[in-house]
């Protein structure tokens, strides 16, 4: 018996790959790709290639273990300097879809506004030392004027006691670094370090402890309406100038109120989405302004609060997201709960809450849609993984994060068939421990699997990972499958599972796709 | 319009998760149970959330981060102190399918029996200091007597000259530590130690360079033939003190030759297969005479050589894989390619003599299966990846590892259908750094989809992993899904999907079914 000429082996390997590559999403288009796109992914690909030899070597001082897709937080600096990154700063990331607004403002500019205020006033539970600077967190809010502390700096204060914040950082112990060691005291309690994530923090649970306190000390920052609408300014800004083309933004408000420009915690949520709908506004006509409309096609609110409250306290919110519904048809676009599914609450904890939300929703002709987290987590059958079951029952228009969607062959199955999309979030997931490193992320199984994905930055602020370009980045050094024609069906996805309309869908996917063809065409012409 | 009742909406769930659970290869059993298994597995999972709250928590000194599934190599100590592990340590485990022989004897027994003959001499590149111990590695090998050396310590040695390995030992510098130091010394290079593989190395090209200079020096040891019939004396009976009942293991024939008992290197692979029957036919007489013969049901070789020859050289070895299975039909089980998959060549390099060799078998009436490494990688569509597709075009019995195949959804397709086994070895994949801990490593992935999955040490003596009890206990603790019922289906799939025919199948696994019966009684009697 003559064996099989390897000619016949290779043609049918080449088959059975391509036949399973032909889930991917991007497969179809591969085979029709314009000249640019096709010489674009090439160069790509090229740039990869050598920057994996060049830069991702054992040559860089202090880091010992350097490999493309590498903890973000100690890669970042070396991420900036790649002409990967510089050419994924430029390209239309289409939608921002898993964001949550109390970190979206690079926290140096933050503490900036908020210094602008003389109502902002901080405190401390105990004296502050070189030593318990760094466990010791920050409390921060705006006081009524009536109670504005004639104190000048925190070494005179008692535990507790409220000094004013300009004073504060004016006045803050040279020993300890005076104004800068101020700026970087706070900085380091809003957001998370490498020593903490690689280091002291690097389970899951423990980040988590000091991720959850990251937000207590920036919503004392944000939850003043004189910060509120510039925040949000800003932050459309910055992510207009990443190519980010439309925002739905997670916003908790699980506070019930915010602090009023005369110091008192009294401004209630309609107000807020109020002042959204403004910062939206103005933002758009100032891009009308410049000729540059078409780089921004809006942004909505997707309403949360948080999964600690009981199922009886979890029907005010309901009540208050129908509420804001009517009030703002077109800012309110879904509903979700937010907070670590591994410590608190899983979705059936508010199944009869939520069961009634839908029905009320019929009697009213809303349409809120569910947008659950789920999954974020490396349980296997525990409650936070058994979320995914319930965000699918319950009809979740997409999924939050899904980490652990991998391991649900059916559920993966729904997903692809009904388009329910994944807001996957891989610097935020590796940052929190719930994976080490790209390579070892489970985005190419869903990916592979031809699950629709949205790439997200979750909570930039936070994890250093501002915009979408290091999430992008990140993700096309993880896989040799993946390249700028993927890259490209990601942003498309993230609209095309937008909460938009179809006309709007269809006008902000006809200007992304203008932008790529435009994008492209640069980048084919650094490989001449 | 009134929400739907809570109570409909739990009973569509309970069939919703249900339905996905019930493709695990388990499920069709959890309704059948024995009382004694039912009571068994309750005992388990109690035992396993009591620990959880008990063993692993931060109150261990020494150890910052602690969680069941943490790293192998910190927390071995704290598993073998669990109640869980000691029930496992019971349990009858079916078959080892994935192991490499030079790695299955505890490495200070290796040692031990390598002492007693005077013919092992030892050499290092240049003289040993303490700063130099760590990165010396030792080459051992047996000499011809006429070379035998008259120097009694490697102090006297210039570099690179012979020395007994007796004289060597008994003499070590004291500065050294003397003969324990130099026991340590050698050790240290037959082993990973927790520094190497989650510090120093921790990435699995650098942990890789690490263990494949463990095989350096521990085939300088085994590669005698008056050691290999001891060793494998001792490997079969560890085994069978693990609840081991079968054993396929891969041999590498890479070095064609071992040294005969006069110290040349000459001894032919038929000799060392000659040698592994005469140990396997030893064993199971002793254990005949003890009235034990139903725990042991034999053993087999996988013929492997390395993935870094030429296609013609390989030539060479697929001849003599095909002449030893015409000589040894019993021992010789499959054939298989070993080394580093992300640095070596893949199978496609092979693609010819491979094809070949199947052509031979049926003009020869010969049936040597493929029994492929492949997807040992982090790899997304690399070569190491797309190895998969070769092994299974090639029409691979089993599959070696497979980690990355939880990316590839037509492959797990196929190998559910085919009842293509995956040979898991959850604490190798983490000791070489492809998962982190088990709570991340994709084996509930592959088992949530159905896929036949064997659970393996693969080098055991590397990475202390001896037996299965540690592998099992791994991904016991990982998982809320998985209890003791599935790692009962794990065991049974190890013999079903090994390559003993239907009638030595059958009696195995009737052997196994009575040792798990009386095995749950045991466990179930802990709960009363």
């Amino acid at each position: 018996m003559s064996p099989p000429s390897v000619g016949e082996y290779l043609s049918k390997r080449d088959a059975f790959i391509n036949d399973e590559r032909s889930l991917r999403r991007e497969h179809a288009r591969l085979n029709a790709l314009s000249d640019a796109e096709a010489q674009a992914d090439t160069v790509v690909r090229q740039i990869r290639a050598d920057e994996a030899k060049t830069i991702w070597t054992d040559d860089n001082e202090n880091m010992p273990h350097v490999f493309p897709g590498m903890e973000f937080l100690t890669s970042r600096d070396l991420i900036v300097k790649t002409k990967l990154f510089n050419i994924l700063a430029k390209m239309p990331k289409g939608a921002l879809l898993h964001a949550h607004l109390d970190a979206m403002v690079n926290v140096r500019t933050l503490l900036r506004l908020a210094l602008q205020h003389p109502a902002f006033h901080i405190r401390v539970p105990a004296s502050l030392t070189a030593a318990s600077l760094k466990t010791t967190l920050p409390e921060v809010r705006p006081r009524p004027k009536a109670e504005w502390s004639a104190l000048s700096s925190l070494r005179d204060a008692a535990a507790g006691e409220w000094v004013p914040l300009q004073q504060a950082r004016a006045n803050f112990d040279p020993a300890l670094g005076g104004p800068e060691g101020f700026d970087d005291w706070v900085v380091g309690h809003l957001t998370i370090n490498p020593a903490e994530a690689y280091g002291t923090h690097k389970t899951t649970d423990k980040i988590w402890e000091k991720f959850a306190n990251t937000f207590r000390v920036a919503s004392g920052l944000i939850r003043y309406a004189p910060i509120w609408y510039p925040y949000i300014r800003e932050f459309f800004r910055t992510s207009i100038d990443d190519g980010i083309s439309y925002i739905e933004v997670r916003i908790n408000f699980g506070y019930k109120t915010m602090f009023n420009a005369e110091g008192y915690d009294v401004v209630p949520a309609r107000e807020w989405v109020r002042d959204f709908e403004r910062a939206l506004r103005d933002t758009q006509q100032e891009l009308k302004d410049q000729g540059r409309q078409d780089v921004f096609h809006g942004a909505r609110i997707i309403y949360t609060t948080i999964r600690m409250y009981t199922p009886d306290e979890m029907e005010w919110y309901l009540d208050e997201c129908l509420a804001l519904k009517q009030e703002f048809p077109d800012i309110i676009a879904g509903f979700d709960l937010v907070g670590h599914e591994d410590s608190l609450h899983p979705l059936i904890h508010y199944i009869q809450p939520l069961l009634r939300f839908r029905a009320r929703q019929a009697e009213l002709g809303l349409d809120i849609p569910f947008i659950f987290h789920a999954g974020e987590t490396l349980g296997d059958g525990t409650p936070a993984d058994v979320n995914l079951y319930d965000a699918i029952l319950l009809g979740t228009k997409r999924i939050g994060h899904g980490f652990s969607l991998a391991k649900h062959p059916k559920l993966m199955e729904i997903c692809k068939e009904r388009g329910i999309a994944v807001e996957m979030c891989p610097i935020s997931n590796e940052i929190l421990r719930l994976t080490s490193s790209m390579p070892m992320h489970p985005l190419p199984i869903i990916v592979n699997h031809g699950i629709p994905v949205a790439l997200c930055s979750d909570d930039p602020a936070v994890f250093g990972n501002m915009g979408l370009s290091y999430d992008y980045f990140q993700v096309l050094v993880a896989s040799e499958v993946t390249g700028l024609t993927t890259l490209g069906q990601i942003a498309r996805d993230s609209l095309e599972f937008s909460t938009l309309d179809a006309e709007a869908k269809g006008k902000a996917l006809a200007a992304w796709e203008k932008r790529w063809q435009e994008f492209c065409n640069e980048v084919a012409a650094l490989g001449k």
